[in-house]
């Protein structure tokens, strides 16, 4: 019999969503508590992205509770990068192998499903429900609705409430409690490319577009309604900022500059850049994620920068990771809870500093000639060593087998063997002919 | 005229109850706030450390607001560190030159004397307040008092609340606010060494007495009624650890062990051990300190372990740096409050620093032979270029005219001068015949 009979999530979100489907599956009472309206019956106004990308961590915790199928239909394939270079030439740089491939899915879409799915196996949400306070020794919430303020126990409080979590502030005050948030100096902006007048994509949409200028970049997204989210990641003070693009003419000149061809596919640029707040982008740290029965995951326990897309695939294999801990331990919480954040906890810190790792590579380094050949001699040691060579990237996106901390180590040795092949002289020339398994066997 | 008239602090603890007076002096309305009873009249509850180090740079503050004089009454110098080995056996080390001491103070009645000069000054204080929220668009507190809650508007709010500050919380969840708390390994407990039979001090009165070993020590600080107060520094966990010290029998085998001459002098020791609380050691940073027109000072902004006996000298140093800047920009807040943290911000990260390297110091090196060595060679160049070589130690103990990143910048370079002349061969026997003057001339 198991003690833990009754859930509470805090946060709707994609991974308290989810989450509620896993546990609602093992038999739980399970109660979410949402502090924004039911985005299925309110239009929520923005501020977060409104597309990402889904890639092999997150489809698999998705198959695990029978979702993927569905959720693969909206979204868009995207095989590669194309690089947009100041004068509008195109360059396209495959993510993978061919048939790799990261999915644009919409943050609402996807969230709405995974709350209706969790609705048919029983699972309750409240709306409009603010965490004020957690009371870790009695597993009890303080829940604000409008105006009337309610406790409320439970046998496991599980907060899903993302990078500024009330639960994870609760904790903060319990002795003991690592925390640290860490804002980059970029801050970004949501932006618009409309379909074409006939209606078509106004971009190859089955790519993830990047304008990388080094000290910023502008990338895009495609949708279904075959428009494309653009974001201007910018630093917010200094040369080239959100501070210099203070007139509608300076915003103007600054896209005419740097990003000629995207400009003219931007009609609404000026009236987006009004309208869409300049956000900011954090990275969360904290331990432990468990308190007594209180237990932090996703976001909340670990926000990163979105600049590896792994937001929410990490949030998603958290999900599972718990899902096949409970298998493991056959639903004994006391055993799981700290097992899951010792065995999770170097994942998380590896894939936030691999996410604050690749805004460097985007912006910076996919516009480099050097960049392009490393990539080019990495890709025929995938090709030729498809289970010894696999470049960071994929072992990041299209491996969900592989731990993110395992993923950054070899990772890292990867980049040394690459850093003397890229040093040898004249290696611009001469790449075709060095030899592939000498570099492979350095890997051992 | 002044555009800022009413000035609320929060936090009634030293750093608030001296900077209430430096404002009250200054001509402002001041209203301080404290969570807490009013410790004139009620007997509060410990938790924080009974005796503090008084050195020059709290010293230089108390005298800007003429309370210099009365506080010194009280206080009893200590010369220097009283080491006790493992057999009981003392050797002593000068702090400083002759005449150069620091000041073993009541926290209580330090806090005491400061609210009750405040008031002559026209302070108020407003004890069982907590502030529950700020609005820093609008200056506003919101202050819980037994049940009711008010909102209450000012010119200019001050966080002086501590490490766990309410105001810090509140900023916390403003934008790019970057924070961290990280703790250190090790908890503490408050001991007593009470006054002999014949009402005498039972040690050295006129030092701090440690007793360092290794990876944990005991530390002792004279009161004026003859007891001392001792505080164990302990890991929470591992093998020499407050998690091993479950039992009466291990309590009293481990200080047997250790602190064999302390062990006679403590016949408290299991009543406190058992009800003075474990506590932890927490290091605060964050910045910005400021939004709009709300200021953190003191412990709110940079809380830093007691190891270097500066957390309440830099506090007060924060208070007359503040007021120096009033005076240079005649009161106009809008310059002086980001001048203030710009200014204050590399001092508070150095004082942090020095604070956790001196913890390895107290415990661990203070007892080493080279150690020692390495302290005479140092105070044999303070005594021959008093103003050219001043051992870190005096930097930051003993000048109130060198600010912290100063003393951390130069004390680095000395240290790496030092670590060359203790390489010397056989340094032990030759090190009076050593060229001090070209040691001292590689600091240039």
């Amino acid at each position: 019999m198991k003690e833990t009979k009754h859930i509470a999530i805090v946060g709707a979100g994609l991974v308290g969503s989810l989450l509620s489907i896993y546990l609602a599956k093992r038999g739980y009472k399970v109660s979410v508590y949402e502090r924004r309206l039911d985005m299925r019956k309110h239009l929520i106004e923005g501020g977060r992205s409104i597309n990402l990308a889904l890639s092999n961590r997150g489809i698999r915790a998705l198959e695990d509770v029978g979702m993927a199928e569905v959720l693969k239909q909206n979204a868009i394939p995207m095989h590669g990068r194309m690089i947009h270079d100041e004068s509008g030439r195109l360059n396209f740089q495959p993510y993978g192998k061919t048939g790799q491939f990261i999915n644009s899915v919409s943050r609402g879409g996807l969230n709405m499903v995974l709350m209706t799915e969790a609705e048919k196996h029983g699972v309750e949400f409240f709306f409009e429900h603010r965490c004020l306070a957690v009371d870790f020794s009695k597993t009890e919430l303080t829940l604000q609705e409008y105006e009337a303020v309610k406790h409320k126990s439970f046998d496991l409080i599980i907060g899903s409430d993302g990078a500024f979590s009330a639960v994870r502030g609760a904790m903060q005050f319990t002795d003991r409690f690592e925390y640290q948030q860490t804002f980059i100096e970029h801050g970004y902006k949501e932006l618009r490319i409309p379909a074409s007048d006939s209606g078509d994509y106004l971009l190859e949409p089955n790519a993830l577009h990047i304008w990388p200028r080094e000290s910023f970049m502008l990338i895009a997204l495609p949708n279904p309604d075959k428009t494309f989210t653009c974001t201007l990641f910018l630093p917010f003070e200094g040369p080239s900022s959100f501070a210099q693009l203070d007139s509608k003419e300076n915003i103007q000149a600054f896209f005419e500059k740097h990003f000629s061809d995207a400009v003219t596919m931007m009609p609404t640029l000026q009236e987006d850049f009004r309208d869409n707040a300049t956000a900011s982008l954090v990275t969360i740290r904290c331990y432990p994620w468990v308190k007594n029965k209180t237990l932090l995951i996703g976001d909340a326990s670990h926000g990163i920068v979105p600049f590896f897309g792994q937001g929410m695939n990490a949030g998603f294999e958290d999900c599972r990771v718990l899902n096949e801990l409970l298998d493991q331990y056959e639903d004994k919480w006391k055993k799981v809870l700290p097992v899951f954040q010792e065995l999770r906890k170097p994942d998380a810190d590896a894939i936030a500093q691999l996410a604050l790792d690749n805004f460097i590579e985007m912006r910076d380094l996919v516009a480099d000639e050097d960049f392009i050949l490393r990539k080019k001699i990495e890709a025929e040691l995938h090709e030729r060593y498809p289970d010894k060579w696999i470049p960071l990237y994929s072992r990041v996106t299209f491996r969900d087998d592989q731990r993110y901390s395992e993923a950054l180590a070899v990772g890292k040795k990867q980049k040394e063997i690459m850093d003397r092949v890229m040093n040898t002289p004249d290696i611009k020339n001469k790449w075709t002919s060095i030899n592939l398994e000498e570099i492979v066997n350095q890997l051992k």
